[in-house]
């Protein structure tokens, strides 16, 4: 674009925001709703609604146009029919209002020719006129850190994550997902169409950001593929990217057409992309959050072979079936590590080594604590599983008091260990123990530890997060 | 085994049970949590603790053996010690008690050629007095209607699912998860070793019982492969089998001969099993239980055709791929469909067509009713998945009451729809909303409508039922 990059910091820590288009009352998605997110988030800064008949709405004097606002503020938020958005954009270059976020809907991805009409307008203004827009469509940026929360989390917390996304619906369930576990999000782009600034834009603002450790992307299409390439191949030697495709399938890529006037480009292509830049591929919600959390907690495990820790005969066999075909190892424990397993473990009714099945786990701590310092001694093991279960009314003991408070500390005193994950399952339409269950995983995870719901997903994760560290691993060496 | 099958009746209906092998005290695992917990389920046969010193057990008269006991028992539970295992066996036969659930451990599964010899031990006398057993090493059978229910949920609840397993601890879980949903169980067997009964005679058993609709199993290995493939390609012309193969890995596989001394069997025999028997091949508990909700509760659909309604253009990209990824299709709708819907959506800011993203549909349960009403007159249509959210702080409106209950109450009220499924997504560390998501299915599920935690899950099922009618429909053809 010809911009500097360094200038979409206003974005996220702007003085002050004029939003264009606030009706007087009401409450509906748009103007509105923006400025009394921004209101509920405390955001610090001047805030002006921009209504032609307004004084006062929600307690803040209102400007009938920019024209007339005491400064000049650092960002606009347009949420005015589409139509009238050119000249918004020729208003905000009058008065040197150069950050611009255009909320409104009804271009390139209505498919009509007055749509694409307007777009081209936009992109045409701003480039004449140096202006940085995000958009159109989309719920633009979001910066706990500022207190710029009009969306997503509210109003959230600061952490290693910096989200780059076409849909703002998919980045607020992932703002908050990642919030519910305590892993909090530095930085967070909705930019939908990307008509004038792009995902290259944004993954080289966020690369450079130094509060960034993880980057997590969602994108239905990108405008210079080759741009975008080389950067992200460039970017995820030093930082994971985890990106989220949407439009692999032909109903998927039509949808995208509609949703944000996306040429999603060929599946062949795209896997190109992701062999040779490094960059991590997921494919839902939940492999996601997963991968974001391992690679936001866990230091790059040494191998792929894991311990797996819990008990039940059947889980064990189905446990490595996973991990297996998640592209992890389940080996042999050594002949050290099995000499002191055997002294512990009765023969009958449990399966000691690798999985270890093993009831004395969930009951006792310090046995597990016993047990993870063998897999950690052991030159067969680079990562560990544990299942936690959750007592209740099926089971064969008479209590089983939680001791995630205990592992935790243990955990934590434990710096150099191996990366040690846990899966705490509540699925189901048993309501307390769904809460239980999400307690437990806010729990470990809020202490750093990633937690999931199944095995299968802390294996995905810790499969991504294995492949991760062989691809550093090597770009280091080669370098 | 040259048994009668219709035999297998006394382990889930029997009159009276003895557990041979209760301490005096304590609580342990074996004969003792046995007893107690079908106490707790108000089993209300006679119950027998067998303690060569006991008199009183749990305010129970205990007998010193088996031979004293006033009546002979419908069955036997055996928990004492695998040496003993063999004489117990021999003094049931010498009473003429017939059916017998061996808890015990300790036999082909340790490896050792003294557990070797006597699982040969139990096999031989078995076939020499007519014995049928289960086990050993395995929890046994279930059946919430007589309230044999000493393990898995408690008290439980009748319903359409038959379960044969080699798991305990996994058909524990399946029961709690499935009870929790109101999806009951009318038997269970988790039959370990399966060294005298083995998985053909169960699912000859309860392929013949008219109260089983699903069959659920866990396997590791099958001990007459022939007889087994026959079977059960005769059964799943007509009952649906989902059948989860444990040990399909190598570390599985491993894993599984010290779990049930089970040989695994080649991967590709299994492929070609499942591929010409029709039964149902799932991969972990979650698509295991997906997969008997969607096959307990809905008609069999017509095509692969699904539309997808409810909200968010990313949701609607990723679901899109969802379903194609699953298997089905997300077609456009009809003209005469799309002509109605365009009444009603606006141009700009939704997505009007197959997926439908309108956030309408989230809070106005009437409306939600005219589109589905729209996809169930659309011929391109065969299936429904229907995404519901919690309202919650991110969200940009003023609140989004739980409809739920009108929504069920329409639906009930249409009895020749087309399959129709929802999604409630609640995961992450929020405990209210963990068990708010946890509610909304159960309150679905128990309605007898079909609700997953995400629209994979939902897609996954769908695309297994969609392949089960297929099949169906190609053998009545056929026949």
């Amino acid at each position: 674009m010809g911009l500097n990059k360094s200038d979409l910091g206003p974005f996220f820590n702007p003085g002050s925001i004029a939003i264009v288009g606030v009706p007087r009352g009401g409450y509906r998605f748009g103007g509105m709703s923006f400025l009394k997110k921004l209101l509920e988030s405390n955001f610090s800064g001047n805030l002006y609604p921009i209504n032609p008949k307004g004084q006062e709405i929600q307690g803040l004097r209102a400007y009938p146009d920019l024209s007339s606002l005491p400064e000049v503020p650092d960002l606009a938020i347009v949420a005015v029919g589409a139509r009238l958005v050119p000249s918004i954009l020729e208003e905000c270059a009058s008065i040197g209002l150069t950050h611009i976020h255009i909320l409104t809907s009804g271009f390139n991805e209505t498919g009509t020719s007055e749509g694409k009409r307007l777009e081209e307008e936009i992109i045409f203004i701003s480039r004449e006129r140096g202006l940085r827009v995000i958009g159109p469509n989309c719920m633009g940026s979001y910066c706990p850190s500022s207190r710029v929360t009009a969306w997503g989390a509210i109003p959230g917390i600061d952490g290693p994550l910096g989200i780059i996304s076409q849909s703002g619906g998919i980045t607020q369930r992932l703002t908050e997902y990642t919030c519910s576990l305590g892993i909090g999000t530095n930085k967070a782009v909705s930019f939908g169409n990307g008509a004038v600034l792009d995902s290259s834009d944004y993954l080289e603002f966020m690369a450079e950001d130094k509060d960034i450790q993880v980057i997590a992307m969602y994108l239905e299409s990108v405008q210079d593929g080759r741009e975008f390439f080389r950067l992200a191949r460039e970017v995820a030697r030093k930082t994971p990217i985890i990106l989220w495709k949407g439009g692999e399938s032909e109903a998927g890529a039509a949808t995208a057409a509609a949703h944000t006037g996306a040429m999603s480009g060929e599946n062949s292509v795209w896997e190109g992309f992701f062999r040779q830049t490094g960059v991590i591929r997921v494919r839902s919600m939940d492999e996601w959050v997963d991968t974001i959390i391992a690679l936001a907690l866990l230091a790059p495990p040494k191998g792929k072979g894991v311990f797996l820790v819990g008990g039940g005969g059947g889980n064990s066999v189905a446990y490595s079936d996973a991990c297996i075909r998640e592209g992890l190892d389940v080996p042999r424990l050594s002949d050290g590590t099995m000499d002191k397993l055997r002294k512990s473990i009765p023969i009958a009714g449990s399966i000691a080594g690798n999985p270890l099945d093993m009831f004395r786990v969930f009951q006792d701590p310090e046995y597990l604590a016993e047990i993870l310092e063998l897999g950690y001694g052991d030159p067969n093991i680079s990562m560990v599983i544990v299942d936690r279960l959750i007592a209740r009314k099926a089971f064969h003991l008479p209590d089983l008091p939680d001791s995630t408070p205990e592992i935790i500390k243990y955990l934590k005193g434990r710096r150099d260990k191996k990366p040690t994950v846990f899966t705490v399952d509540s699925d189901g339409g048993d309501p307390e123990l769904a809460r239980e269950g999400a307690v437990r995983r806010r729990q470990f995870c809020v202490a750093g530890i990633p937690a999931f719901p199944s095995l299968k997903r802390a294996a995905r994760a810790l499969a991504h997060l294995f492949r991760w560290s062989q691809q550093v691993g090597s770009a280091k060496a080669g370098s």
